[in-house]
């Protein structure tokens, strides 16, 4: 057990200070569960570390990871800001009541009128992705009316991923300009010419859920490279160095991420070292997690149904879930863990598979689960499940997307309600010459 | 271009009669399209195959390719039945006027209250799927007080994709009872021996876009002789025997997928013959084809949005919509083509990876797609999206899913209305702890 997870005297898995056997039971499954003080915590992990390391600095949620409104009130509260990388994220954040020069909106082909509403609400930047990313935003800001701040996301040449990065001259991908072969250059260069835009600053983002420190510190190294050129030779001055995210979470009992405060110790750090060796004007530092803010706080809880023993071939416990609420195993192949919610302190008997109830053979959540000899009835509860799972959710096979519930100190609270059958069919339309 | 596709003489794309380039100025994109003269017609050739093959037989549209209360209807007005496979569809197809007695109901974890809507309606039959699933039908029927009707889901060890195929002795699959072992004959003694179940037959699924005919015929061999096993042994007879579905589609120019009637035909002749071979009464043949008839008929509209060439590297052409309304080339690796709808006649003149939307480097919807030198504004067609598109969206990076619309003879209706951004806050509810 981690953290926020505990057994009670009934044998039961205690969750944020909640018997999750009683979740179940007043909520119905499947049910997201997303712990509040587990969010907080690693929030306020976040901020302290940089008050220590770099004061002049601001952190971000990255909404993507889990977003609805409550989430924003829970940022806002321990003073983060948000990023937000669709019209339907900042919609969300505004109407949460989140101060919009908080936000930062974000994407790779930004629409026109997303554009518009950012401007219109007054986000403290938009980050530009590349010259049509610009040109969209500096035509919308000229149409607006208003200046548009913006960072520029490029692409330092490192990428991430848990164990391993490799740095490249050009990275292949959708997002950002490349440092190596000046575009990044021309872009900004095209951007303190405006009369419609401000250049504030610098973004990048290495990767997703990664293990070690050193690709965030290369980063810095380039960043600060890079701004020393700006300065140098076009006498324009990086106000803002964002790193975006990416820092690693635990799925898994073998999992061994950092604090999520230690990654942003590290690049505060490098920055200061970095700021002072080189001699550029010390830039505000922001960071934009998401998964570590919320990963670890959730969790899924589910009822186990049918049982399927296959002789000398597989036990399949399926639950009333699947790929519909959580994508990420047929998605990326993700590994999770679970226990039985109300027989916690029992030792696992066997290995199952836990298969969700969509129609479809790949729809499996845990190839291999250690548990006690599960019977119908029995709430699984599967960890680490709070980034990534309510955010991707579907409706396939119009199973309705579960609510979610935020519990603190046993209190529990719907965060998104349950979406009804009659949900699922609002905005289905019979047209005259279809009907019977 | 293909059956339902042309170039009109402006040089736009017309799909089921309808100007592409008009469709996405009036409905705006992305924008799902849906043809129904070829839905219609891919029915209309599964049912003319089967009256002159095997005229006592049904097919039944599976509902999870392609879901929503206008779909049932046409499958309905065509003759045909339809599969559902939760709840929700279920309620989908009930709320559009659809006989209950058209309706199969699958799924291998189906929950008590989904069994319980399914006999209230009276639904044709349920598929169980194993023992544990039997049992809940079982006390499910005692519960409401009605016979349910069961077909049984067997294994016949043939897994079928695509082009290849293997016979096992035992499949690991979620789904269903080896007929190998004796586990799918044990089960139907027992559902024989009830009193609130009755045993109507046999239903096998043998994979999904199968490009071949024979690992059909191998389980229509496998069917016919548990079912003479069955009436030799125990006196049982097969009273329906259920192919499913699987029969492949054309995605790619490459594709060469039979026509789809041409599967139904084989089958329907093999049964013929292995009925008569070995002397078993004749069963109702059922086949479920989702993918075939759906599939080919919907296509996706975008608007072109930032393009970015990384010299020698690649050119992105970034769309409106991404992984949240097309999550299938993330899921599957899934390919498709696509073309300027507003430029169809044009040649194509470069290869482009199209990248969706969404705040992930892996959403790219076709890596290399031949087009005409794209501009912003573009509206491009991405063919071939009927089937698993809508289905499976999700609101990923609360993006809003796309609506539908439904053309015929030029004439094109909503089928699936557009979701607002209220509609994505409208289950969000802020504790009042939270309040500020």
């Amino acid at each position: 057990m981690h953290g926020n997870q505990k057994i009670n005297e009934r044998g039961h898995l205690v969750f944020g200070g909640a018997d999750c056997t009683e979740l179940a039971e007043r909520f119905g499954t499947p049910l997201y569960v997303m712990d509040e003080d587990r969010i907080r915590s690693v929030c306020r992990g976040y901020r302290k570390a940089l008050a220590e390391k770099y004061p002049d600095s601001t952190v971000c949620y990255a909404s993507k990871a889990f977003c609805c409104q409550a989430i924003y009130c829970i940022a806002e509260s321990e003073g983060l800001g948000a990023d937000v990388v669709s019209g339907g994220e900042l919609f969300t954040a505004l109407s949460s009541g989140m101060d919009a020069d908080r936000l930062y909106f974000h994407g790779n082909n930004k629409q026109a009128h997303e554009i518009s509403a950012a401007l219109d609400a007054g986000v403290h930047a938009l980050v530009a992705d590349g010259d049509a990313d610009f040109d969209l935003i500096e035509e919308t800001a000229r149409r607006v009316g208003v200046k548009a701040r913006v960072l520029v996301r490029v692409n330092p040449g490192i990428e991430a991923h848990t164990h391993e990065f490799i740095q490249t001259a050009k990275a292949d991908s959708k997002f950002g300009v490349a440092l190596a072969d000046g575009t990044a250059e021309a872009l900004i260069e095209r951007i303190d010419r405006s009369d419609f835009v401000e250049f504030l600053g610098l973004h990048c983002h290495v990767g997703s859920q990664i293990f070690e420190l050193q690709p965030f510190q290369l980063a810095v190294d380039a960043l600060t490279s890079f701004a020393a050129l700006l300065g140098e030779k076009h006498g324009i001055v990086v106000r803002e160095m964002n790193f975006g995210g990416g820092f690693g979470i635990r799925y898994l009992e073998s999992d061994r991420p950092y604090e999520p405060y230690a990654y942003a110790e590290a690049i505060a750090e490098r920055l200061r070292e970095r700021v002072e060796e080189i001699g550029i004007p010390a830039p505000r530092l922001v960071l934009e997690p998401g998964r570590s803010i919320v990963g670890e706080a959730g969790m899924t809880l589910y009822t186990v149904g049918a049982i399927k023993e296959i002789p000398n071939v597989r036990k399949y416990l399926s639950v009333d879930g699947g790929m519909y609420e959580n994508p990420r195993p047929a998605l990326y192949g993700a590994e999770y863990e679970a226990v039985l919610a109300n027989r916690a302190a029992e030792e696992g008997a066997e290995t199952v598979s836990i298969a969700g109830k969509c129609c479809e053979s790949g729809d499996v959540l845990i190839k291999d689960a250690v548990l006690p000899r599960a019977r119908r009835g029995d709430v699984l509860a599967v960890f680490s499940t709070g980034a990534y799972n309510y955010s991707m959710a579907s409706r396939y096979n119009r199973n309705p997307v579960p609510p979610v519930v935020l519990v603190r100190d046993g209190e529990a609270d719907y965060i998104v309600r349950p979406e009804t059958y009659e949900d699922l069919i609002a905005r289905d339309a019979i047209p005259a010459r279809l009907k019977r």
